[in-house]
């Protein structure tokens, strides 16, 4: 049989009771394809800040590094919130997705038949949409030097960060969502702000450069203020979105939103080499943390894209999307995306309903 | 009698017929209070392009210096799309907003009784949005030096840009927003992403630092991704929102498509000192551009801005907005905001409705 070695990174908040039930249906269905896991639970985030004073501890990275791939739960919380930066549990992510050079975030955001009413969006708007945003995660405006503050030419005050891009990091990143786009519907779409900015103009550039090498994915370019536009006025013309960190935090939160059900939500962020880091992309929601209330949905489906995308596992990942979608057929909810008619259950029983249809 | 002096930049696409409307609301709006209009009509974007190789001429920005007001239709088209930098339409407006020191850029995006079908949202979400997007205009990315194109230590060429901002120029953003509050509904959310920029926990820094001034202003902070969700999930908890430049070009078009009739949204933007810039939101629309089949509801909207913020008059733009608000009662509608049982009117005709009501 098969081993593979998993980090986990319970983190902050609700982020314990989602990974507790992630591992036991990575468990589950690892063994049904004689795949076995070995667990190794490790702080980070304002946990680890508590507990040794920094937001990535040097063995929860090098843990990290050595194995197969690491899923974690969530981070941050208003107790950590007015810490300096490099105190920050934000910070211990953003060195974590530095240390493990995973440049590429897939972030999808579908509405599922079963979930289109949790959509703020009319029904007509928003049943069908399906869409992937590849989010560019160790370069741009987030790591880009110089940055931090100091004073102008008149003495006053700045706050500054730069904004840059390079030749290999946009054609890398282009080079996924190519590659993406052709295992879903063949349309990519690049978001950028190449009417005002020279690092987009360069972004632009780039896409269309590499763009040469994927003659049968059909691209086009939207500025940023579109997108944003384009994600509520009609999300279903879009397959795969590249776009850069920053405006890919932002879109792809805001499709997320489009879904109704960030609790559904799962993400991949994949380096060249090396183990890929694996998300739900909802926060650690300290307010009902330890209540038995969170949806673990998101963390099991990031589960299901480790093994997919992680470890190339297509048959133990199957297994758990399945799940997933006959225990919502069945008609259990948790709280964030309970509707009339349905199941209302806590995070364990709802981990419970899963395991059964594994 | 009053007078004052306009500058009128028509631009692009359908920039000239919107413009021709907005011209004629506001002489009557004017001659029924006692105030007389000099009109200067100046070419600025495309058109100026093609007249004399430059999308801002020096005429049209000392024209518009000297006035008392600019009032811009909308600006660019596929045409000059692949134009170099300094050959954009786009950049002729970023020189412009500089050339007058317009810092201050209100974007309001209400949704109206009469329209809340044309929103993608819900109408239980949609219906009572009414929030105003203060945007900071002429700093951030938008201007930031350094900027352009290079290489990096390994060669590899670069496209950069600097987020950068300055104590005078958050303050001065800061206290217009804190105002446009007080005369709302008192509460100012500032949008940022402190947990991640320099520049960011800057601005938040100066903008606490300026609330002191407004006690009876409550102000909050949000993180620009999940502002882009929050939007989305429920756009009615905003009233006041104050950000930069590059979050508030994104985040004031999802807001603006969130009312589902950007034909309707005007904006204004103001300086310390001298006329301010007064345009609808929506672009060129060069797809419809001479077949009397644009909105002029935008640009009328943003003539009355502009006898507000820009000239103090407010008994005129009453008179504009209540005109809009009549027309839209009696049914009229152009396509973009066309719904069933409604009569459909052209440009022309929607200008000449409006006219009957000022
Ligand atoms: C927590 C924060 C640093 C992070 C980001 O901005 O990347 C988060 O918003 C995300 O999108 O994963
Ligand atoms: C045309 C473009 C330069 C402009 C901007 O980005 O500011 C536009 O999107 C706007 O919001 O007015």
């Amino acid at each position: 049989s098969k081993r593979y070695s998993i980090t986990l990174l319970p983190g902050d908040g609700i982020g314990p009771e989602v990974i507790s039930v992630a591992k036991r249906v990575l468990n589950l269905a690892g063994s049904l394809e004689g795949i076995e896991f070995n667990f190794q639970e490790m702080p980070m985030g304002g946990s680890a800040l508590d507990l040794v004073g920094v937001p990535l501890p040097e063995e929860t990275l090098s843990a990290a590094k050595k194995s197969d791939a690491v899923l974690l739960g969530a981070i941050g919380g208003y107790k950590w919130d007015k810490n300096e930066k490099h105190l920050k549990p934000e910070t211990g992510l953003l060195q974590l997705r530095e240390g493990l050079g995973v440049f590429a975030n897939l972030r999808p955001a579908t509405v599922l038949p079963q979930l289109v009413d949790a959509s703020t969006l009319k029904k007509e708007v928003a049943e069908g949409v399906d869409l992937m945003v590849v989010r560019e995660l160790t370069g741009g405006i987030y790591f880009g030097k110089p940055r931090g503050f100091g004073t102008n030419e008149d003495g006053e005050e700045i706050g500054f960060n730069t904004e840059v891009y390079a030749t290999y990091e946009v054609d890398r990143i282009a080079r996924v969502a190519f590659e993406t786009a052709r295992k879903r519907h063949g349309k990519l779409c690049s978001v950028d702000k190449a009417n005002v900015l020279e690092a987009s103009m360069f972004w632009r550039k780039r896409v269309i450069a590499v763009a040469a090498e994927y003659p049968d994915v059909e691209l086009s370019h939207m500025y940023v203020d579109n997108a944003a536009m384009q994600l509520v006025r009609n999300p279903k013309q879009f397959d795969t979105i590249v776009t850069n960190n920053i405006f890919g935090d932002i879109l792809s939160d805001e499709a997320s939103m489009i879904t109704g059900s960030i609790g559904m939500l799962p993400s991949a962020s994949l380096g060249s080499t090396g183990p890929g880091l694996f998300e739900p992309i909802h926060g650690s929601a300290p307010d009902i943390a330890n209540q038995d209330k969170a949806n673990p949905l998101a963390t099991v489906l990031s589960a299901a894209m480790l093994l997919k995308y992680g470890l190339g596992e297509e048959n133990a990942a199957k297994r758990i999307e399945n799940a997933v979608l006959d225990t919502l057929n069945k008609g259990f909810r948790t709280g964030d995306i309970y509707s009339a008619g349905n199941k209302l259950v806590g995070c364990k029983e709802m981990g419970e309903e899963v395991l059964k249809s594994v």
